[in-house]
């Protein structure tokens, strides 16, 4: 790998899974190609010696082509364009001739910051047409199909025509969903976008993403948050957590940067992330008043939407639905505001004792988006940061607002999320998804966790992915990740890989719950090798192979033990799987002699 | 520590937890005196700089002595056997002369093994008078009230008179079990155990045990699995991981060796055990055998379950319920038979097609079980081990002859355990436990996990967690812990402290989900010190302290920072406590002024 000028890119992460090839698949409708990730099986070995078959498992992939070896990474490039021919052909779009952003075109001008600044940011914003409205939901509810709907089609279903004969599923128990029951078709995206009970996070000025779709009745998505803080990191660093992200399976990425240049380090995120990135722009707003919350005003928040939205953000956290009237339901709560948008509106509320600006001129807001497709997440101001506060008057107050607000947002066709808890003890989280599907008209829910207990601090990926897994059966349509650090500190590389693996293992678990169609076929793949004694076939399956393999290798780390019938755990001559194997072929000898065995005994079996 | 002659005890963690001192509570029926810890919490600095007092925490403490300072650790010599006068005032056991085990007389004859063997094991082995039955169960169902069962109350309560009118707690929702509303009484406990939903595990021969219950209306509990395989490790080593399993919170340990010196490496493990031991004792039979499942049989069985009986193991895993008629439904499963002891049994049963011992034989091994006070688990010798398997023919049937088995113990007045998966997707999991409560008459419940899915070796604990917070809310007892080395090696102590802490999360958000009285109490002081930067109190309250401490000064390692008012994860200017702090500031300030307030907008206030 070269070092580049600006960013060295050593530290990204690339190549392959082991195992596994990026394979791409064509549409139908339009000339697309589908990225998935395919994982080769070795050979089955009978005890007869003779070897059978395993067909590859077909994966979702959001590692872009970080993972493809016939790709050749350059982050000063960014990534390939992919979506530029479908949004031109739309023809709804204009090419601006400059940044429409104040604080956008101050930066650019700024000579200084240009050791800092992505190379190749040469290309226009795009903006809707005047009159035009360019969202995906706009698209779907004209009942079109567009590339992108076409893309989340192929792609939820994972190749799921090749193995659907090959293994039974358990029946799913899907809450009053609507999963699909065979696959998911384009048309069938088309539709539940239109309901308002999908969305695809996919600006104009975000070409670079391979499309997603966030939704109830598709597979559970997850977050990964990353971005500086204050006290800590580079622009380098942040790709190249952010890849690292992708890598391990992360849907979408939020940067939530709150330190120096983050106009600068969000424009290298975006040209290089495959999958949708969110923000919450008040971060930045903020950072442009000095952190003094008083002097924060609609117009500089106003800027900062449309210097986020030009560069290409798929959606923006907003936190419209905390009032002033929710306020003193929080003021005897064990943890008050635990959002950090929400504290922020909150105390400028106090301050000027006026509504939340991001209320007042939520219209103005919706036009914004709408003239990109940036979807809004409806950010939960209020969710509780403890399991005391769990389900409270404060948080159900501002859901009934998120409500309201969804169908405004939807009158101006811009795609919806609504932001979930938090903190909410097991017996509560049901109460959650209930009222959050009947107040919200059904768009999608966003949770983060929740946490089930407040007592584990270090293991919160845990007491979240206990929380999370739960909800997402229910309904919830992505999981914003937890990590070990969470209420201690700024999570590092080891940390992202933690939680976004820990929410891919509970986000999966819900789509087995959920039954969504070809979804415990990895499992079953996973298992038979398991059986077989099939390592690395083993590792290549497991969310994480490296860490699966390590932890083999520790005990038994010769290349011979690969291929044992037995591990560490038990040792040989206590392996039950090995055990079976011989009940198989005793098994097998009784049944050859059956006439004799069911004279002598028979009636004792079934 | 000094360095004893056979035990290297160097390698045993002692000593308290950050800010938390051993407390005794006296029993007000018997003389005793119930060990707890208690968490001493820094005062509350309100604004105005005032200082207001936080109650101690006290929660339910496994460590035993080796947490008390005043304790002298001394392996060799054993715990203090608190309960030995209680066992002798009942007057219905008999001291034996010698051991009662050919295979014990054997080894303690063999002068080779001297220098393995644990000193004072010249205490005889205790067991029930000709006639007398010393079970607990028998007790409760004679309406006898125990020094165990006062003590179990008082521990469960964890001292909840001294909280409960301090804060609020959500109600519970507890699937119709009967949990207590206010607090534990000893006649509770008595009623519980009568009904055959509790058990107390504590054999005549292990009087070290601080007595501890298992039982759907009672604390969730959880076990750890300790024990070398062939491949590794010393009996120091395994010591060393039990205490270790103690400090971090296993309510029971049990022993899976299969290697050598199984006997002696027992002996010191009860011996300085304070929490309940069990085993599977097929394992051992199976090592007297060489490893040769064929020539296993009742009597070289009969005498394991006696030498264990009489060294003080409190409960034996026993794969009673799995029927030559059962053998078939597996053979065509994704994993087989998964259990060691179960697939051990199906070869036995084949082998020499011959029904299993373990059920032919079921009531004399009740008989030995009575005379000891040892429990029966009942093993799931069929539990599933893929998501495929779950919820199968081959495991309900199981489940039915466990039904049938527990019966049998009851007339024996026997305790019994039922195991049960493994491996259940997420909607599965509530049937296993409906089926459970109703086929095996509501006795205790004890669960691997489950695992929710297949597909992350190396995350199992976390994929187990999941099922096994789901299960436990339920209505599940105990949890059998999993570690992330489960399917690929043997743990080590990481992994089991891992394996530990992920559990009693588990555990702990069922306490909450259910409504056990009291359970909240810990978060919500986690959750109070939080919203106060109290960041050593959070450290005390952690069920890790050391992690999360680690966690938090990776970043902010100086001393000040232990009292700042933010951490790194968000940084200083948008921590959102900090921020809520000032919204209440300004609030209070806003309310001071009210008249004025509620004539300029006050309305917007509910």
């Amino acid at each position: 790998m070269t070092k580049s000028t600006k960013i060295n890119q050593a530290g990204i992460t690339t190549g392959p899974f082991p195992s596994s090839r990026k394979v791409y698949e064509k549409g139908s409708i339009y000339d697309i190609k589908v990225a998935h990730r395919e994982i080769i099986l070795s050979d089955t070995k009978t005890t007869d010696g003779e070897l059978l078959k395993n067909p590859p498992v077909t994966v979702y992939d959001t590692s872009g082509p970080y993972t493809d070896p016939d790709y050749q990474v350059d982050l000063e490039k960014g990534l390939p364009a992919i979506r530029q021919e479908w949004i031109e052909e739309r023809g709804d779009v204009q090419q601006l001739d400059d940044l429409s952003s104040e604080y956008g075109r101050m930066r650019l001008a700024d000579e200084s910051l240009d050791h800092l600044r992505f190379e190749h940011a040469s290309r226009k914003p795009l903006k809707a047409k005047d009159g035009k409205v360019v969202s995906q939901y706009y698209y779907a509810c004209q009942g079109m199909i567009t590339p992108e709907m076409e893309y989340v089609a192929i792609r939820e279903n994972q190749k799921i025509q090749e193995i659907k004969e090959k293994y039974r599923e358990h029946r799913g128990n899907c809450y009053g969903a609507n999963i699909p029951d065979k696959e998911v078709t384009a048309e069938f995206v088309r539709d539940e976008i239109a309901a308002g009970r999908a969305m695809i996070p996919a600006n104009i000025n975000h070409p670079e993403i391979e499309p997603m779709i966030i939704g109830r009745n598709f597979l559970v998505k997850i977050n990964a948050n990353i971005g500086n803080s204050p006290t800590t990191s580079s622009i380098e660093e942040e790709v190249e957590k952010a890849v690292w992200a992708f890598r391990w399976g992360a849907d979408t990425i939020m940067d939530l940067s709150t330190g120096a240049n983050i106009h600068e380090t969000r424009e290298w995120i975006v040209r290089n992330s495959p999958v949708p990135v969110g923000t919450v722009p008040l971060y930045q707003a903020l950072e442009k008043v000095k952190g003094k919350v008083e002097e924060l005003s609609w117009e500089i928040y106003r800027d900062t939407l449309i210097e986020q939205a030009e560069q290409g953000v798929d959606y923006f956290t907003i936190h419209s639905g905390l009032l002033m009237r929710h306020i003193p339901a929080t003021i005897h709560r064990v943890t008050g505001i635990v959002s950090r948008g929400g504290s922020i509106m909150a105390k400028w509320m106090l301050h000027h004792h006026k509504e939340n600006f991001l209320y007042t001129h939520f219209d103005e807001i919706c036009d914004i988006l709408a003239a990109y497709d940036v979807g809004v997440s409806l950010g939960d101001g209020l969710r509780p940061g403890s399991i005391a506060d769990a389900n409270d008057r404060a948080q159900f107050g501002e859901l009934d607002v998120l409500g309201e607000l969804t169908e405004v947002a939807r009158k101006k066709y811009v795609q919806v999320l609504i932001e979930g808890p938090g903190h909410v003890p097991m017996q509560g989280i049901k109460e959650n998804m209930d009222l959050q599907l009947d107040k919200c008209h059904e768009a999608p829910f966003y949770t983060l966790g929740p946490l089930t207990t407040d007592i584990a601090p270090g293991y919160d990926h845990i007491t979240s992915a206990i929380g999370g897994a739960m909800i997402a059966w229910q309904g919830t349509s992505m999981l914003c990740y937890v990590t070990p650090k969470e209420h201690l500190g700024l999570p590092d590389k080891h940390d992202v890989k933690t939680g976004v693996i820990t929410y891919k293992l509970a986000a999966h678990a819900a789509d087995i719950a959920k039954g969504f169609p070809g979804a415990q076929f990895r499992d079953y793949a996973m298992s038979k090798a398991r059986f077989e004694f099939r390592w690395k076939d083993q590792f290549a399956l497991a969310l994480d192979p490296e860490t699966a393999m390590s932890y083999h290798d520790k005990t038994l780390p010769e290349e011979g033990y690969k291929s044992s019938h037995f591990c560490s755990m038990c040792g040989e001559h206590f392996c039950s799987m090995r055990a079976t194997m011989e009940v198989r072929e005793l098994a097998k000898k009784l049944e050859e002699r059956s006439a004799e065995f069911k004279e002598s005994g028979g009636e004792l079996y079934l």
